[in-house]
Order: structure tokens, then sequence, then C-alpha cells
């Protein structure tokens, strides 16, 4: 669907959340485990040495990752078995020892997560910086204010553009401290109590997350109060988009005319036309991430130590709300460059 | 629909959010605003306290509000008349100046939002606390894992009892953080940029903040954001409960019997059977608000300075998620002094 | 919540929903399930007769039925046990003989839906008439399209009312189709294969739904598809619905000016304004119930023979659907009534 | 994603919903309208010849459609575009004449949905024949019947087996039903009203249709019930699928044992499970087809005679709801194959 994701996709966020990506952050998770397992005692430095070998040089069976995936529900069992020959069979006992698919899969996200989020937090500075400098430079221009679908009073642009800029703030904020807590290690092993790691499970988190640069944390294979929360903090972001399309369509009406869309799209039959195409999608994508997070939050209900429903709807929506904010913070900083307020 | 309500409904929570609770909370919020008002010299005192005795001895026409809510989209315009009229003549242009309906309601809104937090906090406390008091009575008990619906490995209660409470504390912790930021004046005017109050509303906003013990904010009248984390948060503290209670109804299976409901639900046909009825109800209020997150982060989209249609639907949301959560905090308290484990 | 439900309640179908309504319906089926069971020889037609005279004059002990509801999950066994006490001894184990909760609270829900789809389809009803005289009236006067969120090109206002008034019809045909499948009464018995009917629950089922003015039908208890796909519909009824109003909110702005809408809602501070609240309302009512089907169509999944978690969701859910459409047809009918095109 | 897309995809359904599927579908409208417009006298017999011609060989640019894409909202302003080029210049104006973008894009989607449904029906009615086959050879097993989380009664497997085959061939009729009004020809002009077709609109909606092998229909541009109910009644079909895998996954628990499923997943950490991943990625799908036709539903309000962003929000929910349908329905059907009755 390659033609649509000119408007709901984000190559870039595209590239961070695919399977080449999480292919390579579970790869950084399973050497990292090796090495803090090393430290720790679990296993021995040399096992440590050979896995880091092993995994340098790996190269995957694509089409028997998605057979595992397939069967498994979770591509690690596979990936394992494909890692393990590429070590030495004296030290295949030593990788992902103690570990389980989630750990790795959870850790791996976080490490995704962590790019993601870079992505999301500069072009919402950017967007903040553009509606600064609209500020700046027609601010004082009159606008009439609008409530309820009818003029109400005489108001100016300054007014508009930081009821657009505030809560793009609030949103980079909240995303900035909240990735304090976010972004920490899963490392539980098969029911999550770390009691498969000989009494180091602790030792060997910390040693994880220090080399991951994510937090340490208890497991949290089953609580995803963390990641929906971001999901839902990421659809808010995409309905402030959605507020600034929904506006900008909004007085770029025919009759109210208040700005115009430089660029906007022509029409198959009406040559006159010009269509603010970016300012609708960026409400249909408000709509869309809204209607996620609503799935999303399903995905909160892990009965006992896992949930193979639940972690597969939070696949199912996570990485695509991460890809929708993307598109519709792409689109806003491409929309605000085409408006002319008149 | 009162026997429904025995589930999803609660006492406590639906006072807080009433029509005579919103009442009160509006009342106090156009008496603080002629207070603050007075103070900042855009009205004078007199009329401050004309309007403070109107609204003292205040009784409304709820027919007529019934009608004006109807007709209006908003009950302000129809409770401002009521007042008027209980005000001296002379002061009566005191009253209300310079605000507008949203002011209002969203400034009582937040009001109401204090007690109910109060209330959900409380009880978010009182979880932990009995978590932690059965953690300390039972944790040691064996419990075996399961993940993706099959037996894996034994752990203990411990391990269970705090992948219930580390959420709950999570949640606890947000809320408190979060109300700081939330939990702040609305005042902005017609289109929501203070130019109705002569140059003194920034100085009436605080001196009405500081009355209503709220933060003072700029006018967020159609900045949704913080209103719908909110939203979010609960909800996720009702998944949060949703996954107790899928839990609980798992381990109490007639083959698992890991723990009996004491006092459980009765079949009328079936008298052999214990159903888990309190920790199913869990569970669906959790779908539930998970759902109507999706619906209120919709009403982020309000277009220009103020949307009717999507400040409705979140008065058709937010209360309820609020009722909900309740609900579910209430059912789990009960639902956690009835657990036997066995 | 009573100001609100001026705009998203409706008292007609709220009292055909209300405890009351069911509590009659559930009486109903009680008393034509011993009938028909007489009938069927599987109790005696003494016992029948018997439990009519109990059932006729019972007089419910609601707060014990409310007290029944929390401990139960559902109210039949409460509603049975004070039942059997109005009914002598000896034919006590005749009443409710068989059959099982759902039994009877679905078969009630069957019956309130059919009462419930007289008025929407009587409403619908009125707005196509409605819209037909608009239409002879005034189709003729001219119109200028718009499309995505631009003037387009000239066309007619008999185009508009007919885009608003075909699928008005749709609906109409649609849900008296769909009430031959769908209001049917439901016998199961405990687990839903009628063996607790001594062999004659089908012959019970078929003159239960004779005396009940349903359809037979194999056991539905865990097979959502039919009520859930009347919530759908009556979703896409409101979606409808809300296309009209958002019509007319965009072509009641003040620039645009192609309708204003009589009487519209005023405002607390621009006595200038018109707000055309009824319009805004059938957005939200739309949004509202689109986000409850998403919710309603998680109740499909009932694990095993009955899932308390999705039939309380459905109870949630369902019902609420159909006070919103009530509230959506009720709206639209004063709105269109109000319109005065330009 | 395509590591996921062993879960969620479904390579037929994706393939015919791809750019190269729609794009053939779009291309097959454009001549077909030409044939029907030159039999209607709108177009001369020649420009219809020529545009055949022209469409027969005809290479898109790829880039320039995506970049179209982008910039219109909508792909056809640049193919018609491209197309043009492919047309002798004194036929050109033929090409699209009276059209619309959404006229082809609404048509091509019926021309693809159709096939889809061809899948679809041809999944269920292999899977109501599988479980037919199931219920001849083992329908009178005897089985524990479960309600509410709880042993209730025994029942036979014939029983279950109905309970999920009933369903699916209800969805099989009414998908079959809905397939007569559904498939439709959408053909309007510019604002719907076919007004630019000369006074001949109905006659070249007739011979499209009759071409296309699709109903005629009034323009139903604006007016999205019929999608939107395919859209509903394909989530009902992936919730009772979600049921089906519901009741596998809990039979299949290790203390339940009442089935277990052949093959089933692997653990990267434990030897001894067989993760029934099968039966919850239907539950997986079930919610989140649930969850998209929540969003689907509110793409019902299209302001005016289009909006471009319900009709964005239509592209973004209701293929995937397709391809969601499609992974559901392959699922079980390998799923069903791989239970034993225990």
């Amino acid at each position: 669907m390659s033609l649509l994701s000119t408007i709901a996709g984000d190559r870039e966020i595209e590239a961070l959340m695919g399977d080449d990506a999480q292919l390579q952050a579970m790869l950084k998770v399973e050497r990292a485990l090796a090495d803090a397992s090393a430290e720790a005692g679990l296993i021995s430095s040399e096992a440590a040495v050979a896995i880091g070998g092993g995994i340098e040089g790996f190269e995957p069976d694509w089409p028997a990752l998605e057979r595992g995936m397939a069967r498994d529900g979770v591509v690690i069992p596979e990936l394992v078995a494909q890692l393990r020959k590429a070590v030495p069979a004296a030290h295949r006992d030593a990788l992902h020892k103690g570990a389980t698919s989630q750990d790795v899969v959870d850790t791996a996200l976080m490490i995704q997560a962590s790019k993601v989020l870079d992505v999301l937090q500069s072009r919402l500075a950017d967007l903040i910086a553009q509606l600064s400098a609209l500020e700046k430079g027609e601010g004082a221009r009159p606008l009439m204010g609008r409530t309820r679908m009818q003029a109400a009073l005489p108001t100016t642009w300054a007014h508009k553009l930081a009821s657009w800029s505030r809560p793009l703030q609030r949103h980079l904020d909240a995303i900035e401290a909240m990735r304090v807590d976010l972004l920490a290690v899963q490392l539980g092993g098969p029911v999550g109590d770390r009691s498969s790691f000989d009494g180091k499970g602790d030792e060997v988190a910390t040693g994880l997350a220090r080399r991951l640069d994510l937090a340490p944390a208890p497991p949290w294979h089953a609580s995803r109060d963390r990641t929906i929360m971001l999901g839902s903090r990421l659809a808010a972001v995409t309905g402030s988009m959605g507020k600034v399309g929904a506006d900008i369509s909004m007085l770029a009406q025919t009759e109210v005319a208040a700005l115009r869309v430089e660029g906007a799209g022509a029409s198959s039959a009406m040559p006159h036309k010009s269509n603010p195409v970016a300012a609708e999608a960026l409400v249909a994508l408000a709509w869309f991430n809204a209607g996620l997070v609503g799935t999303l939050q399903q995905a909160m209900i892990h009965e006992n130590e896992r949930s193979g429903a639940a972690w597969t709807l939070e696949w199912l929506t996570l990485p695509r709300i991460f890809v929708i904010t993307g598109a519709s913070l792409r689109i806003g900083l491409g929309l605000l460059e085409h408006i002319r307020l008149t």
C-alpha cells in the first residue's frame, strides 16, 4: 500500500520499526545480555566473547525466521536457534541463558522506541520553532475568532498560533519526562521473576541496562502501563496536530479565506480547486491514532504471566501509532511552510 | 439502569460528577470570578459582594436549566440569566463579566476532578496496602506461573502480587504528579484570548486560581491534552485492574483452582457453581474504559476556538471514565478481600 | 447526569430499556416459559397456572434485586428466588425449569429490542418524510456543492436532501429486514444445549417463541453476531445523522450562510451568536456511538459457553447505543424543522 | 513489518488490495467509463476506442503517481494526466469525461471488494465444511460445558462445534446477501449529482455498471453506510473466529486439556511448552478488527459533498479490515486442522 503511505506512512519511523531494525536491536540485546551475564558470573567470559563473535558475523535466515514467527508467535525461538549455530558448541548454552523471548523483544522495543522518540521529539521541536517564527512574523495580524462553527469576536493570529504551539510544547515536555521511566530494560526469564538467573537476575538486569543505555527496572512483561501510556501520549500528539489540520481546513474554506495553502491539491474534475489535503490528512491521522489507542488500551490485560493475544495486539497497534504520529508531524511541518495568511 | 450500576456505577464518583455537584462548582466559580475581578479592579467590590450574596441564597430553576441546556448546548447562558435575577440590578453586569460559558464549565470541571482524583487516589492507595498485606501474609506460597495460556514454571504469589501492585503504584504516582499541571483554572473569555477582561485577564485568572486552589494557566479551552491524558491514565488504571480480574478468573477456574473467591456469584440453574463475577466485572470495565478513551481522544480536535461537537463528546466520555474507574477500584477492593489462595 | 441527557438521552428509549421494563419483560418470559413447558409436558398445567398467578401479583424487592445483581453478576438468581416465594410450594420447582439466567435475560432483551426498534423505525420514517417534504418544497433551490472543504460546483438542494435521505431509507429497510432473524427467543439451559429440558427443549423453545411473538432459533447465548450487528447498524444510523449535522453546521457558518437554524443556541458572552447546537450534537452522538460499537464488537468473544465479562460489556454498550440512536433521531427531527434555507 | 504479517497479514487479500490491483481496477473503470459514455453518446466511439488503446498499453510512472497522491490526496488527477498522454490529442478530453476522482476510486474499490469477498466467502465455506466434518467424526464426544470461567455441566463436542459453525454460516449468508446492494457502481461527477454528464449520467452509470458486473446505483460518494456495514460484518466474522480462538486456548490449558493443538508454538526458554499461538492470534485479530470498525464508523461523517479526512480514514481502515479478516480465516483454517480432542 505504498500510495497511501505517502499520507499515512513515514519512512524514517518505519525503518526504525522494521524487521531489520528489530533484528539489530534484538542482536544487541542478546550480546549485551551475554556480557552482563559474564560480568555477573552467570556465564564465563569466554562464552560472552564467543557469543559476541557469533552475533558479530551473524547472517539471519529470513525465511526460517518468518516460519518461526508464524509457528511460535514470536521470532526469538527460531532466532536463538539460528544464533546457537553461530556460536561454538561449548558456549551455546550460555546464549540467551535464563532469558525468555519477551525479555529480548521488549528490551529491543525500548531500544527502538528510544530512537523513534528522538525523531518525534526533534520534529515536535521543529514545529514549535516554526510556529514561534510565524508568530513573530505575523502574530499581530487580525483573525476572526470562531466558536461552535460561528464567527464570534476578532482576535489575532498570535492567539491562534499559541493555541497550536502550547500543547505541542506540553507533549514535548511530557515525552522527555516519560523517557526516564519508560525506556527500561525488560528482564524476567520465563515467568518474569528472574528465578532462572541463579540469583543473579538483578545484577544481570543492571548490567544489561547500563550496556544498552536503558534504565534498570523490575520485570514489566505483563504490566504494559508504560508502553500504553506512551501510545496514549502519541495519540494526543496526533490529536493536537489534527486540531491544527481542522483549523487550517476550516480557515481555508472558499468563503472564509482567512488563509490559503500554497501548492494545495488538484482535483481531477475542477481545475479551479485547491484542496487542503495535508490539513485533511492531519485530521484523518488523528482520528486513526485515537482509535488505535483505544485498541492498544485493551492490551493492558495480560492474563497471568504472558498473554500471547494481548502482546500481539500491542504489536499491531503501538508501532503503527509510532508511524502515524511520525506521519502527522512530518505532514504538519510541510503544511505550516505552505500556509499563507490573508 | 440502576441494576447495572451495581457493577458499572459508583455512587461516590457519580455524586461528585452529578448535576448538583456541577452546579455547586459552577456557582463557586462565578463567585470566585467576581471576587477576583473586584480584586483586579474589573468590577467594584460592592458588585462582588452583591454577587456573592445572590449566589449564597440562589435556588436554581432546574426545569429551566434543562431547557437551556437543550437549547444552548451548555447550561451557562440560562444559569447566568437565573443568577442575574438574584443580583441587584445595579450589579448584574458585573456577574460573569468577561467570561464565557466554557470558562465556568471547564473550571468547575477541574474543581470536580480534584475531588474525584482524591477518591480514586485513596482507593489506589488502599489497594496497594491490601496487596502489600497479602504479600506479607502469603507471598511465600508457591504458584504455577502461566504464559500464553499454558503452565510454565513455578513461581510464588509474591511475584504475582507484585505484578498487580507495581502498576497501581505507578498510576498513583503519575496521577499525583499530573494534578499540578492538570488542575488549572480556565479563563479566556469568548474566544479564549482574555481580551474581554480589559487587560486584566491574567490578573483575574491568577486571583481565580488562588481562590479555587487551582493552578493559573493560559487558556486551554480548545487544547484538551490534559483532560484527555487524564482519561487515558484512568483507562490504564482500569486496565491494570482488568489484569487483576483476568488473573483471578483464570486462577479460579475449576481445573486450575489456584485460588477461590469466597462468596462468589450464584447461578440460577447450577447450585454447585461459584462464579467470579467481580473478577469478570473488572475485565468488562477495563474493556469499556479502553473503548471510551479511544473516543475521548477524538475530542482533541476542536475546530477553531471552540467545538460544540468535540466538547460534547468529552462530556459523554470523561465523566463516564471517572465513574468506571471508580467502579473498578471499588470492585477490586472488595474482590481482594474475598480471594483465598489454595 | 440529567442536564446532559437533554442532549444524549432519550426518555422513550430509556424507559424501554430501564429496570422496570426489563423486569416486566423477564416476568413475561418466565410466564411464557411456564406455559410453553406445560404445553410440551415438561411441567403440569397446574404448575403453569400457579406460576402465572404468582407472576401476576408479583411485587419485586428491589433492594434485594440490586444486592443479587451485585453478587451474582446477573439479576435472575435473586429474581427467581423471589418469584418462587410467590408460587405455591408444590409448584416451585416448575418455575424457571430447565432454564438458565441468560435464557431469560436474552429473551427479555429481544422483547425490549423489538419495542426499541419500533420507536427508531418510526422516527426514521418520520425523518424520511420530513426530508421528502423539504425536497418537494425547496429541492429546486440552488446550493453550492462543496468537496474537500472547498466550494466546488453549483448543485441543488434536492441533491443534498437525497444524500441525507437515501441512507436513512437503506437503514430503515435493513432494520426491518434484520428483525426477522434478530428477534429470536434464546433458550438453551445451563450450557446452552437444551439438555436440561428432558428432550423437550425444541418444543419449549417453539412454544415460547410463539407466545412472545419472537422467532424460534437454536441457542445463541455465546454467539452475539446478531445483537452486535444490530448495534453496528444503529451506529451507522447515528453516523448518517452525524453527516446531516456536519452538513448543517458547515452550511450555517457565518460566512457560508447557505442556511440558518431558527431558534439556535445562545452564548453566555456573545448575544449576536446563533449556535447550531443540535447539529453539533448529531456529530458528537455519531462519534460516541461509533466508539461504542467498536467496544461492542469486543463482546463477540465469549469464552466457552458464557463469558460474564463479554456479556457485561454488551450490557454496557448495546442499551447505550439504543439510547444514543434514539437521541440522534429525536434531535434530527427537531433540527430539520428549524433549518431555513437562504 | 513482514515478520508480523505472518500473523496479521494475508498475501492473497493484500495482493487484491495492493497498488497494482488498485491501478488495474481503476484502469478498468476508466475504460468501461469511456465505452459506456460512447454508448450513451457522451463521447464518440472513436474516442472510446482510442482511450481503450491508450489504457491497453499504459505503463504508469509510479514515482509520479506517489508524488501526485501526496500532493492531491488522491491518485486520480496524476493518473488521468498520465493516461491523457497515452491517448491521441484529439480524444484526450473524452477520457474521464464528466467523472471525478471519487467515481473512479470508489468503483475500483467495488471491483476489488468483489474479489476480496470471493476469497473470504470461500474460506468461510471451507471453515464450515471443516467444522461439519469434525462434528460428524467427533461430535458425540463428551465435553464439559463451562460458563463464567467455571465448569458447569457436561455437554458434547457437537454442541461446541455448532456454536462455532452457526455464526459463520450466518456471516456467509449475510455477505452473500449484502453483495447485491453493496457492489454498486459509483458515478456522480464533481459534486455527485451527475450534472457533469450532459443529462446522460444515469445512462452512463447503467452502462458502466453492466460492463463492470456491478449494480447501478444513485451516487453514494458521501454516503458510506454500505462500505461501513461491510466492515462491521467483517469485524463480526473476525469476532466469531476470535471466539473459536478463545475457546481453543481455554480448552488447551494445561489443567483443562480438553484438546491439544498439534505442532503448536515453541518457547525460547521452556522446551516442554506447546503454546496455542494460532488460537491467541485469532483473539488478537478479533480485538484489532473490532477497534478498526469503531474507527471506520467515524468515517460515516462526510461533511458536504466529499470529505478528504473521512475518505482517507476509510482508506486507512477498510482495506486493513479486509486483510485482518483474511488472516483470521486463514489462521482459523490451519488451526482447526491441528486440534486434537482428548
